[in-house]
C-alpha cells in the first residue's frame, strides 16, 4: 500500500477503508510522536482499535503524547486483555496518574486481570464475554443480551451461570435464534463444556484448542466461577511464543527478543552469557588434551580425528535434543516415557554410530602407517560409535531429567549437550587409544 | 480417568458423558480392532465424531473393520476437512470401493478439497460454512439459515455472496438477531473482511489470524468466489506443525514424525541421512589436519585448542541460525533485511568474539612454554575472534541466501553451519599459527 503520511493513514482509518491492524503495520517503524499525529484526529474508539494493534513499546511511549483524560477514555474502550498488557508496561508514575481517571468498573477489571501470573491461562484471557442466567427463558436471555449489547469481541458462545456465578453450561446465539422464546435456558444449554482454570499453564492451551477443535474456551477459578474467556487467536500467539522460546533455547540464544529493533549491545550481551558458559566447558577439553599430551606426541594422527569425532557426537546429540525438547513441550513425550525414549535413542545411537564408525575407521586406514593403522582405524571407529551412542542417550536423558526436577528442559540446549559430549568424546577416544592403538 | 474396556468407552460416548476427543485419547494405544469394538455400538454420527479425533493411521486401519456401506455413511457425517485427510490416506483399492457408496454431493466435496496441494490454505480449509445472498432481507436470510440447518461446525460468521458466488461481505448471527426482519442484508453486512486465497501458503495463516485477531477466515479462489473457511483451531495445528518442522530441521533431525510410534529402524534411517552428510564435511577436517601434520608435530599445543575453537564457532553459529531461521519463518525477518541482519551479526560476532578471544588467549598462556607462549596466546585468541565472527556472519547469510534461491532455509541447519565453520576454523587457525606462532 502506498500510504505514507500520518494524515493519510488517519483519513483511511476514519473512513474504515484501512483495518486498524494494517494501519499498525504501516506505522511499524514510526515514532510515538508520528503515531500521535494519526491519533489526534481519531475518536476514542478508533484510537483504541489502533492502539491495541501497535507494538507495546510504541503504546507505552504514545501515552506521553495524549492528554491523560483522553487516554483514560481510550483505555476504557480497548480490548480487556490488550489494555492490561499496556497498563503493566507503563512506568509507575504514569500508571498512578492515569488509572484514577478510568471508570471504576473498568479499573477493577484491569486490576483483576493484571493479578494473574505471566504464563498462566489467566494472563492470556479477556473478560469480554456474554452471560445469561440458568434460570432465564430464551426470551429473557435475548432481552438480557440486547442490554449487554455484546460487541464483536464477545464471540458467539454465551455462558450460562448460576446464582453463585458458577459456570454451568453454554448456549450459542444460533440456539437462541432457533428455539421457541418460552423455552428454559436450562433445557437447551450444552453442559459438557471444556474449561480451563485461570492458574493453568498457558502451554496447555494449544493442545486443548486443537484436541477439542474449539475457537474459544471459558476460564474458571478454583471454585468453578466464570472469570474470563480465551480465544483461539490469543492461543495462536501463545503457541508461536512457546515455539520461539523452544527454538531460541535450543540454539542457546537466550530469550526471544524483538531482533530487528534490539541494539547490537543487547544482542551481544544475551549471546555472550551462553557462549561464556559453553567456553567454560570448552576449556575443560583443552585441559584434557593437555593431559593427553604424551599420547598426542607419540601419535599425532590421533589429532586428525578430533573435530570429526566431536562434531559427529555434537550433531547426533543435537538431533535427539531437538526431538525430545519439542516433544516435552508439545506434550507428545511425557515424563513417564523416559525409559522408552532413552532406550530408543540408545538403540538408534548404536545403529547410526556403527555405520558412522565404519566410515570413520575407513578414513583412518588412509593415514600412512602400515599395520599399526589397523589399530588406529579400530580406535577411531569404536570412538565414533561410542560417542554417537552416548550423545544420543544424553541428548534424551538430560532434558527429561531437567523437566523432572522442574527446570526448563531447554536449558539442556543442543550446544550444551555438544559441549558435554565433547568432553566425554576426548576421554573415550584416548582411553581407547591407550588400550588399542598405543600398546 | 479410569476407563479401560471398549464397552465402557462406548457407553460413556453414547450417554454424552465422554467427549469424543477424550475417548480418542483413551484409545491412543488401542488397535484398530479394539476401536472397532467401541464403534460397533455407536450410531453413524457418534462414530464420525470419534473417528475424526483418532490418529490417521488408526482411522485408516479401522476402515477394514467396518462394513463399506456403513463407513460411507460415517464419512458423510465427518467434518469435511477431517474426512478428506482420511480418504487421502486410504489405499487405492479401499478408496475405490468406498467412494462410490458416498452420496454424490459429498463425494464431489471430498474430491474438490483433495485437489488442493499440501501446504496451501486450501488443504487446511473446510467447506462447512453458512451463506446467504446479498439480495436477501434479514427475514429471508434467517429462513435460509434454518433450511441450511447450520451445525456447530459452521461458526458464527455467515458469508454473503452475490449471484456469481463472489464473496461480498459477512454478517454475524448477532447482526441478524438484533436487526429488523425487513432490513436488507446488503445494508447491514460488513464489507471490509479479511480473506485468504486457496493457493496461499499455509505458513501465512498464523500471522493473519494473530494480526487481525480473528477466529475464522473465508477462503476464496482467484476469481474471488467463496470456496471454504479456515478456523483458528486448524491454524493452531498448522502453527505447531511449522514450528515442529523448524525445530527438527534446525537440529538436522529430518521431517517431524510420530516419534513414540515410529520404529527404531525408521528413526535411525532418517537421522543417518543427515549425519552422513555431516560426516562428509567432517572428513574434510581430518584431511585438513593431516595436511597440517608438520605444524601439529612441531607444536602439539595447537591441538589442545581445536575442540574449544570449533565448539565455540559452532555454538556462535547455532545461536544466529536459530534466530534467523525462526525469523524468516514467522516473517519477522524479510529477505530485504539481509544486509541489516548480516551486518548486525558481524558486529555482534566481533564483540562477542573479542571477549571469547581474550578468554581463549588467557588459557593458552597457561601452557608451559615461556615467551613463545605469548605467540600461542595471540594465535588462539585471534583464531577464536575470527571463528566466532565468521560463524555469526555465515549463520545469518546462508539461511537467507537459501530462502532467496527458494530452497528451505532450514536446510542450513545449525549442525550444517557448525560443520562448515569447523573447516574454516582449521584453515584460519593454522594460517594464523604459521604467521604468528611458528615463524
Amino acid at each position: 500500500m502506498d500510504v505514507e503520511s500520518p494524515q493519510e493513514i488517519a483519513d483511511l482509518l476514519k473512513d474504515h477503508v484501512l483495518h486498524p491492524a494494517e494501519a499498525a503495520d504501516l506505522l511499524k517503524d514510526a515514532s510515538a510522536e508520528q503515531v500521535a499525529e494519526v491519533v489526534k484526529v481519531l475518536d476514542e474508539q478508533q484510537t483504541a482499535d489502533l492502539v491495541e494493534h501497535l507494538d507495546l513499546a510504541i503504546q507505552r511511549d504514545l501515552v506521553n503524547y495524549i492528554p491523560r483524560g483522553h487516554m483514560a477514555k481510550v483505555i476504557e474502550r480497548m480490548a480487556h486483555d490488550a489494555r492490561v498488557d499496556l497498563v503493566k508496561e507503563l512506568p509507575e508514575e504514569v500508571a498512578d496518574s492515569l488509572l484514577p481517571l478510568i471508570a471504576r468498573a473498568e479499573r477493577m477489571d484491569i486490576a483483576r486481570l493484571a493479578s494473574y501470573e505471566e504464563g498462566t491461562a489467566g494472563s492470556v484471557m479477556t473478560t469480554e464475554y456474554a452471560v445469561v442466567s440458568v434460570d432465564a427463558t430464551v426470551e429473557a436471555a435475548i432481552r438480557e443480551l440486547r442490554r449487554q449489547a455484546p460487541g464483536e469481541q464477545t464471540g458467539s458462545e454465551i455462558y450460562v451461570i448460576d446464582a453463585d456465578r458458577k459456570l454451568v453450561g453454554s448456549v450459542t446465539l444460533r440456539d437462541l435464534l432457533l428455539t421457541k422464546p418460552e423455552q428454559q435456558i436450562r433445557n437447551i444449554m450444552k453442559t459438557d463444556i471444556v474449561t480451563v482454570n485461570a492458574t493453568d499453564d498457558q502451554e496447555k492451551l494449544g493442545e486443548i484448542f486443537s484436541k477439542y477443535e474449539i475457537s474459544t474456551v471459558p476460564v474458571v477459578d478454583d471454585a468453578g466461577r466464570l472469570v474470563g474467556r480465551i480465544t483461539a487467536a490469543d492461543v495462536i500467539d501463545v503457541v508461536e511464543e512457546e515455539a520461539d522460546e523452544d527454538i531460541y533455547r535450543l540454539g542457546a540464544a537466550g530469550q526471544p527478543i524483538d531482533y530487528l529493533r534490539a541494539s547490537i549491545l543487547k544482542i551481544a550481551r544475551q549471546r555472550l552469557t551462553w557462549l561464556l558458559i559453553l567456553v567454560g566447558t570448552g576449556l575443560i577439553t583443552s585441559s584434557l588434551l593437555q593431559h593427553y599430551q604424551a599420547e598426542l606426541t607419540t601419535a599425532i594422527a590421533l589429532a586428525f580425528f578430533l573435530p570429526l569425532l566431536s562434531g559427529s557426537g555434537g550433531n547426533a546429540g543435537s538431533q535427539t535434543t531437538a526431538v525430545v525438547i519439542r516433544g516435552l513441550s508439545t506434550g507428545e513425550i511425557q515424563l513417564s516415557d523416559v525409559w522408552r525414549v532413552v532406550l530408543k535413542e540408545l538403540a538408534v545411537g548404536l545403529m547410526v554410530g556403527t555405520v558412522l564408525g565404519v566410515f570413520a575407521a575407513a578414513r583412518a586406514l588412509l593415514v600412512p602407517g602400515g599395520f599399526q593403522n589397523l589399530r588406529l582405524g579400530l580406535t577411531v571407529g569404536l570412538a565414533m560409535t561410542g560417542t554417537v551412542t552416548l550423545a544420543k542417550a544424553l541428548g534424551a536423558l538430560l532434558p527429561i531429567f531437567f523437566q523432572k526436577i522442574h527446570l526448563d528442559p531447554a536449558l539442556m540446549s543442543a550446544p550444551f549437550i555438544s559441549s558435554i559430549v565433547d568432553i566425554l568424546t576426548i576421554i573415550t577416544y584416548f582411553t581407547l587409544a591407550r588400550l588399542i592403538y598405543l600398546r
